[in-house]
């Protein structure tokens, strides 16, 4: 067996000490995987990411298939060796980009006909669609095809979009089935997608469901898009609650750094957001002691490193009073420290986390974090 | 004495293998100065630029003067301090910037008076201004202000920015002399500027009458920029010939790689320019076999490194698909790479010409770059 999920404990929050293993290496989780949308996570090299012990990173089947398409990654020898990347991958299905940076979506049983954003040429992506670009791609985790709907939305609207993704869920296993076991030999693995938007009872369907076609791993979609926190944890949680206790679970693009442990102690496992790439290039470094936005004029002087506390290489060398000066002359060196530094904030809460629950005290460091950052930027 | 210069071998075509020892380390002639204008060498960490082999950088006066501030950096314990480079630094005077970036010049004896490109703020730069800024900086070598014009010039125009010239530097040297070795510890360098235009004779009474105010070394400026190279060439000869044999010669804001070696045996032995820096950022890939243009279609599966004939850490992990694909998504990460691999192919081709010096054979080297730049970008 290529893959495999282990829970190695669990604390009284619900919170899960678990291990991933996969043909590129083992991931220890809760774990946190940084985005890299176009086969690279922006403005990092890969060299950094090793460097900062990132295990599992992102891709996004959307852009993939549109540039530089998974066909010739395929032809490469797929997204590792196309990006020269030897630990893990997970693949999103699409779906989501499809829905928010696509142009004339147009969703039918089939799937959705959409329109590119680079070129505006006309697609179709389909539940086999999504499996099969995702083969090509030949990441070591791959997703379904889901329907993603706006929220707040109508019950009826949830319920019919619940029923589509089911039948998608299906047919993506089905096809992935008969594609991927074909000589027995299982580099990849494929995880459901929870929907339900915000009713919990139509989570809890979309949940036993998707158990019933079984899948190995499970996501839960549609979330953190705009709804209050405490929703966000109360659908992550009436899905985990029914969700295979020996097998791993994804809440897809999360989050802040203050609701991290939240989301954990919902029973959740894996993790993926833009936020510390998307901010760092925003000038919006993430520190043990809250934000700093390190355009303000207070930091023009300061000599001390981003995060005082941070044992990252960026911190252990570069001023404040440095990266202010380098945002301000709008040099792309101010991304690559910053962005450095903000996935090293990510992945070292991630271990300060995974810490915590081997200790039994998530709910009080989960605290700490909050009340750091409640102060607002600095 | 903290600083020395010494030529260990001059070879048949008048090149000279030397080294110029700076209290921040020793530097191997003829040497490349790869271009940090704001503190930084664009899109390079400096872990990058050591890794690489970097012996000294150059900062520029103009941009740092305006942003942050020249005050703000010698109070912050100057330039090497604020960005965290422990290697050599040369900064320029300021001058070639205010007359190529700023608006409304306005040259008098005094010095010239314009307006900052980033605020219309309206400054003066005078010989002695340009000098206290670069001791504030605390750059290792620094350059005195020069009148620069712009070429083809009218002798007569030649000639009073000469003279303008001189006569700034003797202000500049004064200065310096003053205020640097006030306390006998001699932390920085400072060289003269011959200037001339295209006149050999105005080029040679620049050179006599900067070496009677008796400067450490020497700068030839005002070239390429837009002669000839024959032109460029010639002019370097004319002033090269009558400067000290044991000073160094830097050749400012040069060249193309196959134009490196024409200098050197004109006797060189510092150059700058943004070329590769500047080229890679437009996927313009300097190769031993000539220049690549990574975003050529041609390129889209081409499994082979941006120079097969490279050990730099890029060549030795990506491919050209993945750097052409990285360059037409628009991601950051492709200057990155290819600004590591040119600024390498610039430090390493300054290594070949040093051993092509050493073994004379510099002639056969250069033809042999020429041929394969001659054919044009691939």
């Amino acid at each position: 067996m290529n893959f495999s999920f282990e829970v190695l404990k669990t604390d009284a929050t619900g919170a899960r000490l678990g291990r991933l293993r996969t043909p590129r290496g083992a991931i220890e989780t809760p774990v946190f995987m940084p985005v890299g949308t176009q086969a690279t996570v922006k403005s990092l090299r890969n060299e950094a990411l090793e460097e900062l012990g990132a295990q599992i990173i992102l891709g996004n089947t959307y852009h993939l298939y549109l540039r530089p398409g998974h066909e010739l990654i395929g032809k490469l020898g797929g997204l590792h060796k196309f990006m020269s990347w030897e630990r893990a991958i997970l693949t999103d299905s699409g779906g989501y980009q499809v829905f928010s940076l696509s142009e004339l979506r147009k969703i039918t049983d089939e799937g959705v006909r959409f329109r590119s954003h680079l070129d505006g040429a006309e697609h179709l992506l389909t539940p086999e669609k999504a499996a099969e670009i995702q083969l090509a791609l030949g990441s070591d985790i791959a997703m379904v095809l889901d329907e993603c709907i706006a929220t707040p939305a109508p019950r009826e609207t949830a319920k019919a979009a619940l029923k589509r993704t089911t039948a998608w869920a299906k047919r993506a296993r089905d096809f992935f089935l008969q594609c991927a076991g074909r000589n027995g030999d299982w580099r990849q693995w494929q995880f459901g997608i929870v929907q339900g938007a915000t009713f919990p009872d139509l989570r809890r369907e979309s949940a036993r469901q998707l158990i019933e076609i079984d899948f190995p791993g499970y996501a839960v979609g549609g979330l953190a898009v705009g709804e209050p926190h405490d929703i966000t944890c109360e659908m992550t949680a009436e899905a985990a609650a029914l969700l295979p206790k020996g097998k791993p679970r994804y809440l897809m693009g999360v989050g802040r750094p203050e609701q991290i442990a939240d989301y954990v102690a919902r029973g959740i496992d894996m993790m993926d957001c833009v936020l510390p790439t998307r901010a760092a290039r925003h000038a919006c470094i993430y520190t043990s002691e809250g934000k700093v936005l390190i355009k303000n004029a207070r930091y023009a002087q300061d000599q001390r490193p981003l995060d005082p506390a941070c044992s990252c290489s960026v911190c252990a060398r570069y001023t404040r009073a440095y990266l202010r000066h380098l945002f301000a002359a709008g040099e792309l060196t101010a991304a690559i420290l910053a962005t450095h530094h903000n996935i090293h904030f990510y992945l070292d809460l991630l271990r300060q986390i995974r810490e915590a629950i081997e200790f039994g005290n998530l709910a009080k460091f989960s605290s700490e974090v909050q009340a750091r950052y409640a102060a607002g930027p600095a």
